[in-house]
């Protein structure tokens, strides 16, 4: 099954892609590798704010995770031409703005990988970090970045 | 001198490689480079817990680090079948579990770094950053993160 | 333009790179790729301490991510020879001591976007992120870390 084969199983479609709002692009290719910026999590196309541990719990974190891999398919779509081109997801740093107490990174981070997985299958399995960060840009709870192999 | 022997040398046994108990996968190597996963500091096989600048020292968090870095060197030999693959350890991602008030997050990578570079010398001299998060997955105080290139 | 030049209309003089005062080095070059330690911004050669939105604000925040720009500069022409060796800055990471309260990251990662872009033009363009941290070695305001695509 193609890629768009099963965003359209999984009833996701692609928001248009962000952009950027400063002195940076969304993407930069060197080599087989695309470079993927950080995208913060959003919802109904505004940042999903709060913070993990005080107004958010693991669940709504979980789910912001989603939203933002989904985002981030959006952007690789615009930046390869087409999602089938990438190789595999090689690795996902997941920012989780967290107060002190909260120690459940990993949950909220398996709603980016498990999404990462649902779409791209064997090639979504990737190397990750998720940590706790003392706050996020324009308050977001949830901020991704990663690192794909894509094809020639 | 081979990796195997100055882990002897050093008196060090490398763990069972730690299972990844979510959507991810410990490394992906891509062409030469192989991304190896956040890995949480652990002592006697559970997640050692606590806040550098609050419950834990200086010290404390460099013994953290070295041991985390051991379960790194455990993982990467799951890997690759033999450390003596790795041609260089290219970058490092130390997160610290900070108070707002600790300042020594170098000190506390280089239980890291100077591992790293007992075990493999030369190659294991590695850029790096050094970094105080608001809290790491299960309340960990340390999380490493990092690159390597490795032979064909 | 070379790079030199832009610096020299820039008014910009390299500083002497930094040397590690730990177990690790400022750059690691592998295939085409150099990465690049993190940076502690730096004022009159010394740490630029103190926290976005508490001792700090936006504009102190981005002089001090020009000025870690600048050092970075600097560790690459040492590494290098010739900055114009540098076909793309890849990625970078802004990691800015944050309380909790301050929501303009993005604004502070602009302060190195911004310099990497006029001194390298089109290829100065890169993917990034930028981030709150609980607390920086040595109390820093600000550090960055990158990667970059050099030529052969």
């Amino acid at each position: 099954m193609s890629v768009y084969d099963k965003l359209k199983a999984l009833q996701i479609s692609l928001p248009e892609p962000i952009t950027p709002a400063a002195a940076f692009v969304m993407t930069v290719r060197t080599g087989n590798l695309l470079f993927v910026s950080g995208h913060i999590a959003r919802r109904d196309g505004k940042p999903w704010t709060g913070q993990l541990g005080a107004q958010l719990g693991t669940q709504e974190g979980k789910h912001a995770a989603r939203n933002a891999a989904i985002d981030v398919l959006a952007t690789m779509h615009h930046a390869l031409g087409d999602l089938n081109k990438v190789r595999r997801i090689v690795k996902v740093l997941n920012l989780v703005n967290s107060s002190s107490r909260f120690m459940e990174h990993h949950l909220v981070a398996n709603g980016a990988s498990e999404l990462l997985q649902e779409v791209f299958g064997e090639k979504g399995k990737h190397a990750r970090s998720a940590i706790g960060v003392a706050q996020l840009p324009l308050g977001a709870c949830f901020e991704i970045e990663l690192v794909a192999e894509v094809a020639d």
